[in-house]
């Protein structure tokens, strides 16, 4: 399990969801107190978008707290909308390569959950992507798989609906595959402009989300609170997906789905 | 806090200590029981006697838990004496220069405890230091600085007295400069011969430390018992000093010094 | 490209290939003399056999000039045979996961050389694998995966047939995927109690190697001399193979070869 | 020896430096043509003001070119006043604390040069110190040093005069210390609004700087050309200081001072 935290809204110090508030994205990483495991200690990653069309990243494999390139930069850089996650590995080792987030020319990606049963999937889920998806594969983790599977399933042009497909292929592919399925995904991503957040599991215990108003029209969307004013902060229920855009924020529901034709058609078919 | 383990006896693989038992070194790195922080990420070490006079030592900044080269290391090195740790920073920043254990010539320290207010202390220990001794630190932490001013005080010839001294400097300073003084001290050090350690501190809290036989004839020092067998493992009391030696494990009291002709020549003055 | 060095023969301390000698393979890391690129700084790794049958590795992704592990390790651990490399990265970041040797169960293996047009033949030869030796890809390199195609093909049983076998497979889908074909590697594999070497290239550039008698009875195979002694190092000409075992030295033709049968049945139809 | 480039001027990306020329700081790091070594692989770092009186700063102990954070950063940060550098060890391990630019409150300095016997210096050099810069120090570098004690010599009020004198205490205590001097010395430094630069040697050998404008009325300095358009770059003479401020580029010239007042009243003696 891993802590994250994203924001949407005018330019902020990205130090205003990393290390100023009171429980912190990197307070989290040694005293998260909703999550599996308290310490996130498996390196850390920041993907914030500017100028550019492409957001720019900074991950490392350090703990978040000792990282002191990262506290400066927090510190001196500020964006309309940026993800911030601090990891607590469960597949894939420790290397900047498997660090969240993950990017895929102006798409973004973080994601705190998991697979079970992922290293008999991972396979078969490679063998659904087309050479540019695959390619652009570089570590060993679900997350970044998930990612690359939306993304070849449409997220460019549907995200909620490719990540839905996504999910669901994977559900079906487990319990082709193993017989049984239990994923636990609770992830956001964005393409620069809209930020898009998933909280869903097969089971009771879909990692929390929380989402937050912040700054002028802004909002943040949390794996816990940042600070004690339980008033402010409003938990997402499981199976749902959220949409931070110019419209402010929408949530909505949120279950796999399984679109027949891109399921039917392979890359590695094609 | 720290967590540390050492031994002196028949070689061993020093995954005996570091990684197989149930309690292992790594698993304290981050399910610490009896440590005021139960997370040690910031980095670890091992000094290992072979057939130099001199030990081996490797030291990185991740947490041991996701380091493949300790794990093979700790499953393919033999030793007859070695001194491993994990580090859970207090100060001096997360880099392999600040982690323990420190190295000079043929001798070996770590540490687990704190002294206070050492930012103000730290240039008048400093200034206690001849010029080998002061060109041989390359960290910021108080324990290598501990370490060398032991070594200055004659660890070579009379390695329980000099640390005695040693921490009796430290006391009378920082009641000079500070006007109170907290001295948490607990450590392991060795020539390659013998094998010392010392359960100290100026108030009610004595990082712990235990011993345990282990192989044939050899024992070992901990922070924490390796396992549940709690009939194995004798808790060593706050106010004392061990030594693993050819004879076996003798336990002897432990109180700081003030030796005059140490403080009175500092080594500036010479 | 990369440099490297190997030993087999009567147990020597690393640092008599790695550090000590006036051309040592740390001296190569930064003044490589025979390499296309005299900087060899994209991290290093050591792979070497003790007691048990499966190696001790440590690898590290910083300059092999600069990392002081690797010179305590080199001075303290002796071995019967060892491999070791510098890297110059050609495909696949630097990250510890892409540095060689690799190892799979008792075997290793460390590379120099390169594939051209690699990102196209990088998925059909992934599919050659079956699932047990595709995840236990961990990296992204052109050399891992030149491993396993070979552990694939049988290298356990024919260490040298089947990595003919690998490279003719790869020359033959180079051939079919891009028209055309350039394939230079210099290589060295072990099973830890044989060491084996090929120097190998399509083109008239294969990667140097040179052998050369080390302490009583043993051979060090490296990709450099290790100093000026000209007498001492014998060139291996291309289109070998070296066989370094109980025997002594034995230099053998080498080609690659397509077995009919290997090439029939990818692992993904099974 | 080590190369950098600085910037002043409106707002560019870091990447007109860093990254993008033909013979951009990331190329020089392993193709100096200037330089005494080639390889510039011990680290780099950059320290940028934006909208904080001090500045934002990145340093790492990979080499430039395989680092991906810096070429992320260095596409998506702008910046008014930069500093950047790549690093060849001379004193100093390869650490994070060790890398260029040091930063002290909004000061930010680095350094391409060297102090002979600087081992026999060190500790003189650091009594010069008050306790707040002996604190500052966090390195082990002659260059860290030598900006603590411009620091301590009044550099916030007299910036270039303060770094004459800084030079010429060292050059003093060098001759009374070892019975002799070599100082080649061409820095950077900067308070984030002027940028300062300094050329200079004991010998004839002063590191070489150049000057050329950049963008809008801006203007870079850098170790060696950024391009080969010779047309646009000028050689600063050994035994100059540069300023870059509001009013353009001015080429002073720069020679040691001792300024008795501050050499009389060493740190501490106060």
């Amino acid at each position: 399990m891993c802590r994250w935290a994203a924001y949407r809204g005018q330019p902020i110090y990205l130090e205003e969801l990393v290390t100023s508030p009171a429980h912190s994205l990197i307070e989290q990483s040694h005293c998260a107190t909703r999550a599996k495991t308290a310490t996130n200690a498996d390196g850390f990653g920041i993907a914030w978008y500017g100028d550019r069309p492409e957001p720019g990243r900074f991950r490392d494999v350090l703990p978040a707290w000792s990282d002191c390139n990262l506290k400066s930069m927090a510190r001196q850089i500020r964006s309309r909308l940026f993800l911030a996650h601090v990891r607590a590995a469960t597949h894939g080792s420790t290397r900047r390569d498997n660090c969240h987030p993950f990017v895929c020319d102006t798409w973004s990606f973080m994601h705190n959950g998991q697979i079970d049963h992922f290293d008999r999937l991972r396979r078969s889920m490679e063998s659904m992507l087309d050479d540019g998806h695959f390619n652009a594969r570089v570590g060993t983790t679900d997350s970044e798989l998930l990612f690359l599977l939306a993304l070849q399933f449409g997220m460019r042009e549907r995200p909620l609906a490719a990540m839905a497909e996504a999910i669901g292929f994977v559900e079906q592919l487990s319990i082709n595959l193993t017989g049984s399925v239990k994923v636990r995904f609770t992830a956001a991503f964005s393409d620069g402009h809209t930020l898009y957040a998933v909280r869903y599991a097969t089971d009771a215990y879909a990692p929390t989300l929380f989402a937050a108003p912040m700054g002028e029209g802004g909002h943040c969307l949390v794996s816990e609170p940042l600070n004690d004013d339980t008033d402010a902060w409003m938990e997402i229920p499981a199976g749902s997906a959220v949409t931070l855009s110019e419209k402010g924020i929408e949530v909505t529901r949120f279950q796999p789905s399984v679109d027949g034709a891109a399921v039917m058609k392979p890359a590695l078919a094609s």
